[in-house]
């Protein structure tokens, strides 16, 4: 028999598995090994920024007052005391009418309140001492980086949950994380379910095709920040698929079941869900492709079964369990970045159902434009290596045609929308 | 004495290093680790797809030509004579006024031409026999995926140098690719110099900063696509800084320093390019920041000299060294990807040279808009950490007004720019 299923709306399938997406752990890792990980508390200033009045030019420090009157037929001039490179400090306060030479990044010594560019003064020897003298006055200030003017100590600066980059780690290096708290990745359990699949070192035979969801589904898995598990190909006998799913649950976060989740007569899932006594929450959606998507819980782990089709499992992981990861790696934006594009092709079919259709987006003369990738029949194969969002067409609209204005998902952008 | 510097336009500056791009290495590694790596060879189909005809829908397999003249009124009967799931195949020939029960997936058994999907037929059993009957006709073709309709055997579908996303994966995969050819990542050298740096676990002192280049770049390597070797701190003597220089070169592919390059007074730098023999292809630009960046060529590997200051080394690492990284990693766009956008806030800041402006671009109903982040003075120190773009404000040009269209180099698209 063939089994009878209620679609729900993707929203509320989406709904439906976030009530479950949990809290995230933490762990501590070394500032050199945390890049592409996710913060797992706000960073903050440890001390003002910069950490004193510093000089941001190569130069001479004054006392601005001793400047008045300076001008082109007019100069004034100063004993250059001591001359400090940046790590250094002056030795000594600087009097009426003496000037200090420092590099960029040198603490203004005690005393003066203005920078004189290097450019703008004329040094010279006399009498085995050191001068320099200048054609133009000078604000107390002038040229003065302000000790705190950048960051306050305890300031927060980047909220928990940011993927740390470059920036991010200049930050962390400047404010004194050696060691850095960052979300734990969620462990996610893969098997392959499907009595057609090869592995990827076997030779073709007939009939039967290569598990390619598998690999598509770990580099996903890596994509979103989490650590996959493989845990192989689920045997054709319901008794072994219930104890391999059973024994996995204990190892990983969350669980993903790719095929075997069709109509099919052959899909023993519904099963083993019911041997479980896991909560089912849906078992179909309104949405093309991946209407067969199930997602059931079982003591608060969630379990994920994508489709066999490789453009319906890779949507699937996208909707349903990327904001589940990143939920766990502290991020109030867990989903796709959404967007708006214009259509730069026809879109002739008629959307019964919300459609996410393989697309790529690029930017030409300032506005996004949207293609679908894998419209021609010859690019299946290929369109989900060159996609780069999933264009949303909603369920009940017809065709649309080029120049139309849709929704876009953006599958490579990290920061995400917070619904 | 201050040195003096001819400044060079930031494109000649960019060809010049480039010259130098040398060529990438390959290395094979398995597929289950070849994620976020780079392909070394095209990839190419070693199979027709599908391998077979075959059935995208579960249903019935039948001879076309048996249904004519089904209709509403006239229903057409098949004996169902076997069943068949994916990866099987038809044991004997199916013949007139036959049928055979297929899933997704499954090869059409010999003799049929067309699908019938399972919602349009209606089963029964009779006399212990198994039966199905349709009330429309179908054409030969119908609902059938022909072998190598996606991809024919031999034909290449992904460029070397590209980027091992989950859709490359799958592809990998498919085609039998249990190991895969990828790019060596480059091996990256890096010195930090500076007697103002404190390690990032020291607490800090009067005058000092710690050192956050280091680990940004080592970021920026990582997110390039090479390897980061960290060589530490350079000391304050010309002799120990040659032999540290000369000896890390020896194991990396290319070195970076960041800081010590300013028209200071204490930059050794210049005299250990000199010891070596190394060629100097500039040692100033016309942009801003990071004018003072030096490149030299020594024996076929360059040696990067990027400003200190946090922004000028991570522009000049972004301009000069990912494009080289990239090259390495086959890419045939290795530059920053480049786009237009709108500005989004004023700035009047006049542009003597090409400026660089750290900047954050987003969509708004499908319009790129980009605004400099770090304007504030509170939030320079966070600027590369939410900086997604460089805004590229040509030299010689006045401030610029909200509403000017603006050219920007985006920092976080992988795709790239063949120039």
């Amino acid at each position: 028999m063939v089994e009878r299923r209620t679609p729900i709306p993707v929203a509320e399938a989406i709904e439906r598995v976030m009530r479950y997406a949990g809290v995230g752990e933490e762990e501590t890792v070394p500032l050199r090994q945390s890049y592409g990980r996710y913060l797992a508390e706000d960073l903050r200033a440890d001390h003002d920024v910069p950490p004193f009045d510093r000089s941001p030019y190569d130069g001479f420090a004054i006392r601005a007052a001793d400047s008045e009157g300076a001008g082109l037929d007019h100069p004034v001039e100063f004993e250059v005391i001591e001359t400090i490179g940046a790590g250094q400090v002056a030795k000594q306060p600087v009097g009426p009418f003496q000037a200090v030479r420092l590099m960029t990044g040198a603490q203004i010594p005690e005393g003066c309140d203005a920078v004189v560019m290097l450019e703008l003064a004329k040094q010279y020897e006399r009498d085995g001492k050191t001068y320099m003298s200048i054609k133009r006055s000078f604000r107390p200030g002038d040229n003065i980086s302000f000790q705190g003017e950048d960051a306050k100590k305890g300031q927060p600066l980047i909220e928990k949950g940011t993927r740390i980059n470059p920036g991010v780690a200049a930050l962390l290096a400047t404010f004194g994380y050696a060691e850095v708290k960052v979300a734990k990745r969620p462990r996610i359990g893969i098997f392959a379910t499907g009595s057609e699949l090869l592995d990827v070192s076997e030779p073709l035979v007939p009939g039967k095709i290569r598990n390619s969801n598998a690999y598509m589904i770990e580099a996903q898995v890596l994509k979103s920040g989490a650590e996959p598990i493989y845990f192989g190909q689920l045997a054709d006998d319901l008794e072994a698929c219930f104890h391999a799913v059973r024994e996995a649950l204990d190892q990983v976060d969350m669980l993903i079941t790719t095929g075997g989740v069709s109509v099919g007569d052959f899909d023993y899932l519904p099963a083993i869900y019911e041997r479980l006594g896991a909560n089912v929450l849906f078992n179909k959606i309104a949405m093309r492709p991946g209407s067969v998507t199930t997602v059931a819980e079982w003591n608060g782990k969630l379990l994920f079964g994508l489709s066999g089709n490789p453009s319906a499992c890779y949507v699937g992981y996208e909707l349903f369990v990327r904001p589940v990861v990143r939920t766990r790696l502290f991020s109030t934006k867990p989903h796709l970045k959404k967007a708006k594009a214009t259509l730069g092709a026809d879109f002739p079919k008629p959307n019964p159902f919300t459609r996410f259709v393989r697309s790529r987006v690029e930017a030409v003369d300032g506005r996004l434009i949207v293609k679908p990738v894998g419209m021609d029949k010859s690019n299946i194969v290929t369109s989900l290596a060159f996609a780069n969002a999933l264009m949303v067409l909603p369920g009940g609209t017809r065709g649309f045609a080029v120049g139309d204005e849709v929704d876009v998902w953006l599958l490579d952008d990290d920061e995400g929308s917070s619904e």
